[in-house]
């Protein structure tokens, strides 16, 4: 663990646990797979401790960049809810975690597949190809299990579950997560980021608005200007939780703020990269049965601004935590990525001379 | 086979074979799954007979009503290409074909999944969970190789490949096909459309006009009406294809034309029909590699009417296709669905009499 | 006023007006430009008769070929509601309309344009250049007053309002009008519509699944196929309004319906033809201020069916119903649309001869 | 003029201008108005020297936000192209610009209008309400040739034409423009940059990074905290232009991309700000008539990131062009909004603390 406090983004205060579990009722799993070529894993996040199915969380997406291989999103769109835990692996592993997903619902509804019913898995990628062996498709049915049984609101961030392979900014990424907690209308609401992330160049790199990624990048390499070096081909997902509530159509808007969020910390959102937004709220469910859904007093759209603020400021958050929580990784045909910390043995004194 | 002709929709003429393979390149290929409660399968469509990730097909899509599971939309609609052969299998079998599509992929180009390279898996699914065991899961790689591997301009229609399971209508449903061919700028171009047709309830139904369900449905049930009955609940996927050189951004506007053919059947978009659009050109590709894309002249916008009409008519057609090539099919717990032909056996005077 | 009954489509019993006033609360008004080569008006729907800027309208719209020049369609989009009545007038006429919708906004609410606050006119348009000169910008701030002051439930249609100078199918076309009423929920909900008809070329001209255009083209001219006719170049507004509490998400699901009843009348959505469906519930409003929105209990998506069924069905009657309520008109340059009955003084047997 | 040269966002060059007039061919001009309560204006861009009616330039537009009232979005997304100037002015000057748009196309293509065809209008709006008298409707069609005649590759930047009255971060807003140029496949290409500046709050301005915001707010007032603050309702406006080929799916990409810039300079999309960015290309034109459209060989989509990184950096320096160029002004009521330099005679001292 490293002892290097992380710059604390924004002026919003973050909640006690300082990641998407601040959201009450929110839990986060996560299964490694680490041995030798094989660098990847799934991490789970789930709503509630309830049957995602019999009880629907109210959700909405944002591709701000749609060079991804994610399944579940069109019926996201159409519905406005999720009805499995979201799961997050490597771009291969989609399919096995999806058909996971379908067994899961399937054991606890036995009616789905059955007639008419049926069940719509969601899963998020990116690929992890650089570290991990992953045309090995060594993702499995079980993995998912794992992952789903080891959530809790404490969570390991960093070089773990889905995160285990992934690299930004020529750095190693992975996981990571945030919260901000915003008074509205008399009330705190929480939101909270839990982030992929894959994506960005060294060059890119900016840490609270100070550009750390062209020092470090300069350290690496004299004469390469940032345009010549190769195109961004990474991916960053971006989960959105809040206790708010909000519709669907809220949510919408709310995901898409994770795009000033990702934009600070120095994306531009890359040809290759899948930018992919999601956000949910827990502040009520949609039964599977019955005519009729209440949802409680939503709050009025010209009350979204702290949200929408919490929301950049959590993303952005997250990220950088990403890159604090990571630890070096080797996997296949050596190749590795050092962590931040690695990388910028003086990191302290960088965010020093820049915030002086 | 039956004897009695199908109705012609329209006044545009089809091609030659009456399917979508009469746009030139274009094939189709199934692998039936008949065995007692598995009754389903896997249909493949390819747009040339090269490598479709190195020789990339404009595409788009239209998502009508989004009740659906495919894999591969996002990337779709971000890049508007096709990298794989479109699949169409059981809801249930999406990941196991999408994983097939990944290995397949892979073994044509090895550099996919190593450092940063990726392919775009696309399948698209209905559930055919009345007929079939869905929940057996029976889809295979295997079954996609064979799919594939059987594709040809010659294919039969109705209750095989993904079709096998499939109800529309509370008849039996499936695969269909047809096409039209229309002269723009003095040139002759084919639409043709093949369609996963698992939609719609007996009371709408409406074949060149005529509203035969509500005959078929009186003679089964006197008393019910047709908001009683109980709701939609299929899908249908629905594949046009073009020689005529258009676009993504053109091909997104014909694809939606296909929600006109569908209407005219009597469909209504039922909150849970998963009705989804994809149209490609089959007159330029976009290569994998290299800095510039050349693409041939392409037809004025103003130019577009006779191909919409012409895609309209071809989804239409390919819907009754479906109905009249498909085969009485028992399947899981004794389920049956008989073909329309069974169902209406003075189906030729039921047409006579609305024509007269 | 025809003698002739016009055809009810489908098997849905229709309201005690046949309109879209039979949402209770709706409210039309006309003002009808008809002077030498000026043929040309306003049309105004109010959803409610209260300040529609202080009680907001959850709305939503679907545009299903975006060849048109509304305004407003953005801000529905992000915030799901509407802050003025509906206005339709020609292409030409919808900036003094959205000018003329400011206006009446500012003087009922004063602080609009201080500060901050704004109001979001909606205007949707035709283009009625045919019989209007449409050059001459005839429509004015007085004729939006007019056609607001008029808004009563019971109205006029055909060739009134915006419908003055729009023509359908080389037909007459205009302002056309229908409901439909369904129970869902043990509940009986009302879904209205009013269309502004002008798009379609007579060869397509479809009623109640019978291709009459076929034979009224026939009778015109002879030796024409359809595809060689030039392009359709209309347009049509569907405005749906319902008393079912639905929010602006499912309101997007209702509108898009819209789709399936102009399909039926013979469209397959033109190139040059702006096709554009609003939807609206009247069950709850959104106040213009407050922390928070109550919403009623909402209909479960899974109970949506009905609804759909009712909309495509009311979109289809009430296309068909401008061409039934429209009288010929004779505009600019001596151009001569005839009603549909002119057109077709036999069309009683027609119909009849197509439903024996 | 002000001495303190402006920070240069990012390491990718600017073309020889700064401003979006180093794509060849693209010209802007502004007729403002300053006279007592009425400080208001138009601002035309123009992408080439001919009849944009005639000679369709290829576009497409990212709406961010959509709390806005802009006209000809909708069909600019169905078609690709735009087909007059854009214009740019206050909230309730959209009308009166959209007609001038009109007559000026009908003047130079008489036949618009007659028959068929028709024009697309296509004005972007922010609301300067707190400087202008935006109820006084002061702009007319006459402000609107004004501008459209001033058009030139040099323009000023700042408090001029639809610039006048708008506000960003609570200082003074209005025009900005930026460019940057970047080597993709061999070639050089100019991405150019206009913002209509009227967005932020101050808490939230930061400046190629640095939060400077903070520090002037804390200046103004001790005990607020940014949430606390009242809700951001301003709007931006973002035209992006690129000499590269690309075509309006890919313009589309480029538009996204502006969310990316203008986050790097504190917005959250503020839920009460219209943020809207439209990208045209000046690489190819789209003709009036004709059967086929040829397109130059276009830039491959894995060669975009460069294009990505430009259009971004370009947008975020225009902001901060606008901030650098405006003039303070004092409108209705005696409002006053204070330029940057004038609100923080420090800012070189601000800076250099910053980035020492």
């Amino acid at each position: 663990m490293n002892m290097l406090s992380m710059p604390h983004v924004g002026v919003l205060p973050a909640g006690a646990l300082g990641t998407i579990a601040d959201v009450p009722g929110v839990t986060v799993g996560h299964c490694t797979l680490a041995d030798g070529p094989i660098q990847t894993g799934v991490t789970v996040v789930r709503a509630h401790p309830d049957d995602p199915y019999r009880h629907k969380v109210p959700a909405a997406t944002s591709v701000i960049n749609g060079f991804g291989k994610s399944i579940g999103l069109v019926q996201v769109e159409e519905l406005g809810v999720l009805e499995t835990p979201i799961a997050l692996t490597n771009t291969f592993g989609v399919a096995a975690i999806a058909q996971a997903q379908i067994r899961a619902a399937i054991a606890s509804n036995p009616e789905i597949g059955r007639e008419w019913s049926t069940v719509n898995p969601l899963v998020f990628e990116c690929n992890d190809g650089y570290l991990n062996d992953i045309q090995a498709l060594a993702v499995e049915d079980k993995h998912y299990v794992a992952a789903f049984d080891a959530a809790a609101s404490g969570f390991q961030r960093g070089s773990v579950g889905a995160g285990r392979g992934m690299s930004s900014f020529d750095l190693k990424g992975g996981i990571g997560s945030a919260s901000r907690v915003v008074n509205v209308a008399g009330k705190d609401f929480t939101v909270g980021a839990l982030v992929l992330a894959n994506f960005g160049r060294l060059p890119m790199l900016t840490i609270d608005g100070l550009p750390l990624g062209r020092e470090l990048h300069r350290r690496k390499q004299s004469a390469t200007t940032a345009t010549a070096a190769k195109p961004e081909q990474g991916s960053i997902i971006m989960i959105v939780a809040t206790d708010a509530p909000l519709d669907s159509r809220q949510l919408k808007r709310l995901s898409m703020r994770a795009a000033a969020g990702l934009a600070r910390t120095g994306s531009v959102y890359g040809h290759g990269s899948g930018d992919i937004a999601l956000a949910f709220s827990t502040a009520w469910t949609v039964p599977h049965e019955g005519d009729f859904v209440a949802t409680p007093p939503l709050l009025s759209d010209a009350r979204l601004d702290p949200l929408f603020h919490a929301c950049a400021d959590s993303v952005e958050q997250a990220i950088i935590d990403a890159l604090w929580s990571a630890t070096s990784v080797t996997g296949r045909d050596a190749h590795t990525r050092l962590s931040l910390l690695e990388a910028a043995p003086d990191l302290e004194q960088l965010l020093k001379r820049h915030t002086a």
